[in-house]
Formats: C-alpha cells, sequence, structure tokens
C-alpha cells in the first residue's frame, strides 16, 4: 500500500513514527523501499546566519532516524549549545532561536549545497541518506516559502517570521494574519504530485492545521490532487485545546474555532472523507466526513502506532466504500 | 611610541604577548588606545562548509584576547568538536580541518558580516570588540590572497591551498612553488600603510618569513612603506631548524636554506635594519644589517617578553643612530 503524509513537525513526526511501527517498517529498511510518503512542510523554514534551517523536515528526520531529542521532540539527542553561546557572546542576533552545536551541522550541510545549486529536495535526499528515515522525505516545494505572522504590538504593526512569532513571542502576540509568503507562486517539488496521485490513501497526521498541513495544501495544485484521493486526517484538537504547541493561536488568526469539529470543516468535506476525533469529541460530526472517535493522545509508541493504525484503517475502509 | 609588528600565527601571537607584557599593555586596555599595530598575515585565510576562516588573524586575536588553547598555540581554549562529527557524519569534505564548535561561532559572524558586504577590516575590528586584544589588529589587505602550493605526487602535479598542504600533508609533499593567488592586485587594507608610515619601529616576529611575513611583504606597497623604516626582525630559525612550525619546508620552497644568517638576506639589508638571532647562531654575519644574539627560545612569557624587549631596544637603539 502507498500512503502519503502531510507532516508538520513534532506531532507528524510522532504520527509517522506511530505508523511505520504499525506498518512493521525499521529502521533498517532502506528508504527507497518504503511505502510512505512524507510531505514535508516548509512554511517553517528560516535563514539564520547564513545557515539554512528546516524545522519540520529536520524533526521528521532525526525522529524517524532516531536521533531526535525525545523529551523535547524536536532537536538533536544529547545536544550541546557552545556555538550558539558564541555567537551570543560577539552579540550576534537573534539569540532567541534554540540552535544546538549537532543541529549546525545539518544546516552547514543544507546551506552548502543550495549555495552549489541543489534544489531543498535533493538536499533533503542526501541529508536522509544518513538518517535512513524508513520514508520518502519530501519538502512540499523547493521554492521558497516563508509563514509570515501580521502582528501589532507598541512597535506597530508588522509582518515577522512565523518562527519569531512561535519561539521569541511564544504565539502570545495576537495574530492579525497569518501569511504564506511565496507560497502562490511556488510549484509542488519534483515527486510531490506524483506521490499523491500513486497514492492508495492520503493521511493527515495532527499536526498544526494552519501552518502545517494548511502550508502544504496551499502549494497551488497540491490541495486538489489530495482532494482527488482518500484522506483521512487525525484531529489535532482534543476537547477544544491543541494536543500540543499553540495551534488554537493559528486557528484563531485566521478565524477558525479551536475544536475538532471546526478543524475539519477548515479542511473541508470535498478534501476530507474520514475524520478520527477524541472520544472527549465523539459528538462531533461534519456534514460529508465519516468522524469515528477514539483516543488521540499520543502518549506513547504504542498509542500513537495505534492511533494511525485507526486512521489507516478508516481510509482502507472509506476507499473500498468509494 | 608607536610600533608595528607584521604577524603570522603562533610565533606572532606570541611574540605580541610578551610585547604587550613588555610595555605593560594589560588585557583591559581599550584597543584603540594602543600603541601596537598588528598587520596580520591574510594568506593563510581558506572558506570551508560556506565559513571565512583566518587563521593567523585568530590565532593573534584569540592568543591576546585569552581566549587561545594554550598548549596547541591556535584554536580556542575548552574546544569541542561536535559540528565536525557531525559534518563527518554526513560524509561532508574536508575532514582535515580541525573545525572546533567555539571556532565556529566565529567564522559564522564573520561570513555573514562579510557577506553583508563588510570588508575584512572592518569584520576584524567587530569580532576584536568582543576579545579587546589591546592591540589594533589590521588584515594586511581586504582583498581576497590565497596560498596555493604547487606539489606533485602519484596524483600529479597541482596547486593545492596552504592549508591542504600543512594540515593535512603536513607540509611533507615537497613544495615547488609557492604561490600568493591574488597578492599582485591586492590592495593594503585600510590604515595598513598609515599605520607604517606612523609607526617609530617595525618588528618582524619569529613568524614563518615565507608563507606569513612574507605574504605581508607581498601586498603592493607595503614592502616599500616598511624599508622605509627602522625594521627589527626575530630569527624563526634557530640553529639551522624552525622554532615551531615547518618554515624549513617553506623556505627549500624558495630556495632559501634554513639558517637565520639566510633567512635576514632573504629579507634584505634594505628592509631589515637588525637582526636578532640565538645564541647558537651568535656567528651569523648579515651584510648592512645589526646582528645580535640572545636566547631566542619563547619557553614562557617571561622570556618571550625579554625578547620582544630585545627587539624593540635595538630597534630603538638603531632609530636613534640613524
Amino acid at each position: 500500500m502507498r500512503i502519503v503524509v502531510l507532516a508538520g513537525g513534532i506531532g507528524g513526526a510522532r504520527f509517522l513514527r506511530g505508523l511505520k511501527a504499525t506498518l512493521g517498517i525499521g529502521a533498517e529498511d532502506p528508504q527507497g523501499g518504503s511505502s510512505i510518503t512524507v510531505i514535508g512542510n516548509t512554511g517553517d523554514d528560516i535563514t539564520l546566519f547564513g545557515l539554512r534551517i528546516c524545522p519540520d523536515l529536520d524533526t521528521v528526520m532525526y525522529t524517524l532516524g532516531g536521533g531526535i531529542n525525545e523529551s523535547q521532540g524536536w532537536g538533536r539527542a544529547d545536544e550541546t549549545f557552545t556555538v550558539r553561546a558564541e555567537l551570543a557572546a560577539y552579540g550576534m542576533e537573534p539569540q532567541w532561536f534554540g540552535l544546538g552545536d549537532r543541529d549546525v551541522a545539518t544546516h552547514i550541510v543544507r546551506a552548502q549545497m543550495m549555495a552549489a545549486g541543489y534544489p531543498l529536495s535533493a538536499v533533503t535526499e542526501a541529508l536522509c541518506d544518513r538518517w535512513r528515515p524508513g520514508v520518502r522525505l519530501i519538502p512540499m516545494t523547493d521554492d521558497r516559502v516563508e509563514t509570515h505572522v501580521v502582528v501589532e504590538d507598541e512597535q506597530g504593526r508588522r509582518a515577522i517570521h512565523f518562527q519569531e512569532w512561535w519561539i521569541r513571542h511564544r504565539a502570545a502576540l495576537p495574530a492579525e494574519a497569518i501569511v504564506g509568503v511565496g507560497v502562490e507562486e511556488a510549484k509542488p517539488a519534483p515527486g510531490v504530485l506524483e506521490a499523491v496521485a500513486e497514492a492508495d490513501v492520503v493521511l493527515l497526521p495532527p499536526s498544526n492545521p494552519v501552518v502545517s498541513v494548511g502550508s502544504i495544501l496551499g502549494v497551488p495544485g497540491v490541495r486538489e490532487a489530495v482532494a482527488a484521493k482518500t484522506v483521512v486526517g487525525v484531529s489535532p484538537i482534543i476537547g477544544g485545546a491543541p494536543v500540543r504547541g499553540m495551534a488554537d493561536a493559528c486557528l484563531s488568526a485566521i478565524g477558525v474555532e479551536t475544536s475538532a469539529r471546526a478543524v475539519a470543516e477548515h479542511y473541508g468535506s470535498e478534501l476530507l472523507d474520514g475524520w478520527l476525533v477524541d472520544e472527549t469529541d465523539a459528538g462531533a460530526a461534519v456534514a460529508g466526513v465519516e468522524v469515528r472517535s477514539r483516543p488521540l493522545y499520543m502518549s506513547d509508541p504504542e498509542a500513537t502506532a495505534a492511533i494511525a493504525r485507526a486512521a489507516l484503517d478508516l481510509a482502507v475502509e472509506l476507499k473500498e466504500r468509494a
């Protein structure tokens, strides 16, 4: 079975690990032999200190490749922060980004390959040669797309990079709008539309529906291609609150209620075929979407694998019914 | 008294520390109030991993600023090598360069400032704002000059970067020629000719006479400006062998004998006024140059300060005599 997953960072990466587990895809499987293609969000990407940083791609790669900081969910295990401390000693800004020494090497390799003319998709493939994530990981686009957030405070109304809003301001600065700079002109990366076209099912993990899955669907052509498939999503909202992260701040910025039902309606029934919600939200009904409820906390690898299995089973059921 | 010193890496940096000590210039003196201007060699500079690395400038800066690895003579104290190990894990070349994590930050700041359009001299000044070396440190040129070494081995005859020859091959690959790529078109950095013109004396520390002091003197206009001054050099050769480093390999590449006398003759009496040699070389005589002998091993800070004092005293004596 060929499965396509549209993934953001931590939530997407953990869901993918559960999906691999339930499919019996081990760490040793070569990337090419995998039945999972991950289309990764690149809207969070940022250039800092001359390094090209792709937080979501790296979180997926490190998580599936065994290099992730487990308790934190992002960044490398056994990380040190010497370079960051030294940059701060030179007074170099920004100092709010948690740049680890192990992580720096990834960004150096990426920046160097991109400076040499390789597209991000080729760079990602090269990085995955080391990490062997057991899935095929493709960025949503090779073009530069950056999510900016329009905020207003004592410094006035302005657009700041998503990372600055998310990390520096902890998403506490009210967002008036969230804009994917460059997204209208972006083309899907090589392999994205092909993978979707060849997919048996498409899964939306409990990633941020606005700045993660929303960014991917915003790349011209992707939403239409995905909508033509059997699509099952896993709600990132449980009982009116995000499972983790600050998705509520993103949802309110685009005028969507923070509820499992509202997120499904935001995705829309022309895109979604099935929607998994938590037992807490068992009453949620969305016209034109098959809603099922089950425990959705990805509390440990087994629980996460069971959630992934439930999403996959629902997708297969809906595909057969169609 | 205004002193100009043409400095390479380790030997130059240690000599400078001795000179500061004998002049009573402490770590707390602001850079601007110093009476020492150091013209630093940039021929060893190299771009690796998108980072701009200036080994000699950094060795001077770290040594005088209290950040040097004392036993090694180059690189940062308490250094770690996480980034380097990770780059190697990605298979990124070259792996022969000893890039430390603390050091990486310096190169990131430099590369970023240069990418933003600042000349190396301005970058060096900015880096020294942190290190407060107690001297004014100016690169010999803001133009890109790279010392290449012509070698021949089983891979054929070719020019390789000085760093590759020095570090990877430990200068053991016979050098047919040493070439300063770009040096003919280079202009002295802002302040270089002015500092020399205003100097009371110019000192040549026991740096490599070919690839360090030689590179600096190779920048058009510098040799003439220096030659017009009272110049005293300290021999980097004691008893027919370099005090440290592999200067003999450089000297033989340009057909100069590895002896205190031959190095002085290579500099030439139109440049040199005085020449300090070790007691071992007390018999060395160079026409037109005042040769003095004394212990020249920079074995500890006190011995080094005494050598610097002797060089300075000889320079003052020769200047007064002139």
